[in-house]
């Protein structure tokens, strides 16, 4: 109980949290990772990813919702611009891309939506795909193909957190359980 | 022409932007305010709305998803810690609190939830409710529902900006034209 307990203690710099879990569906209890309502865990873990994004980016994408803050932090902190995709289309969207991410729980997917002036600051720029958690990396190949479609290319891929194995190369600044007993 | 387009140009600080419009539903054209993707006005609006604050805040209530960085970063300034209701029920929520705000085009009301844990840190606390826009003033009604089923007390209101009249006092930076010819 203890050891587990220990696999949910995250220290970044100064700024110790120990995750709560929760139930989610059928997969268990799951540690929860909330950047949001918690500025001083957000800048801390957007201070220590400053050294891990990829060299040559120009510009960074995620999407929302969890991720936002730590975004704009790590923009801030770094100096480079940042793009956002949202989950649901909005009425103002002027030609929004669209992309797909296939949920692995219930086969049903999720979609991604990039509006159009957005996507426009991404050609021709080198990109890194930032997110709060990677997990099976769904998300994270729909942001890459954002890019793609929008003209950049892939600097690379860039995670506060992993749970499990995504397919393609992520820095992270630790992993976590996927699944808690 | 020229007198339009001035009402749409905002100053905050050194900060400058001019404001695109969109086209939504039958609304007609309406200026776009996005916090999102823009870390440099999303700071200069957060440090502008410092002295706003209500006296005697400790506790600061916002929303998803535009208000979002911009409450982060008054949080980081002022050192008051925020709670954010979300748009959607998520599995992980532990009894969430429920409000439901009415929409004056649709009257169809969309839902605002809050999380458990999250409506226990307003519990005897005095509560600033702090949106991006405040319109119709009923997003931040039912924020401030939320204050009160949680045991605070709503100590004032706070927007970036004013679109109309809401029926409360707001304290904002500026107003913006609800509607664009």
């Amino acid at each position: 109980m203890s050891g587990v307990l220990s696999d949910l203690t995250i220290r970044i710099g100064d700024v110790e949290r120990v995750l709560p879990t929760v139930r989610t569906g059928n997969l268990g209890r799951v540690p929860l990772v909330e950047f949001i309502g918690d500025p001083e865990f957000t800048n801390a873990a957007a201070q220590a990813m400053l050294p891990l994004l990829p060299a040559g980016t120009e510009i960074l994408l995620t999407v929302v919702t969890n991720a936002l803050p730590l975004t704009h932090e790590l923009s801030d902190r770094s100096g480079l611009p940042y793009v956002c995709a949202r989950k649901k289309r909005r009425t103002y969207m002027q030609q929004p891309l669209i992309q797909d991410v296939p949920s692995l729980s219930l086969g049903v997917a999720e979609t991604l939506w990039l509006d159009g002036p957005h996507a426009a600051r991404l050609r021709g720029k080198r990109v890194a795909i930032v997110q709060d958690v990677v997990a099976s990396g769904g998300t994270a190949q729909a942001l890459a193909k954002f890019v793609v479609q929008a003209g950049g290319t892939v600097s690379g891929y860039l995670a506060a957190f992993r749970q499990g194995q995504p397919p393609m190369d992520v820095a992270v600044l630790q992993d976590l359980p996927r699944r808690v007993p």
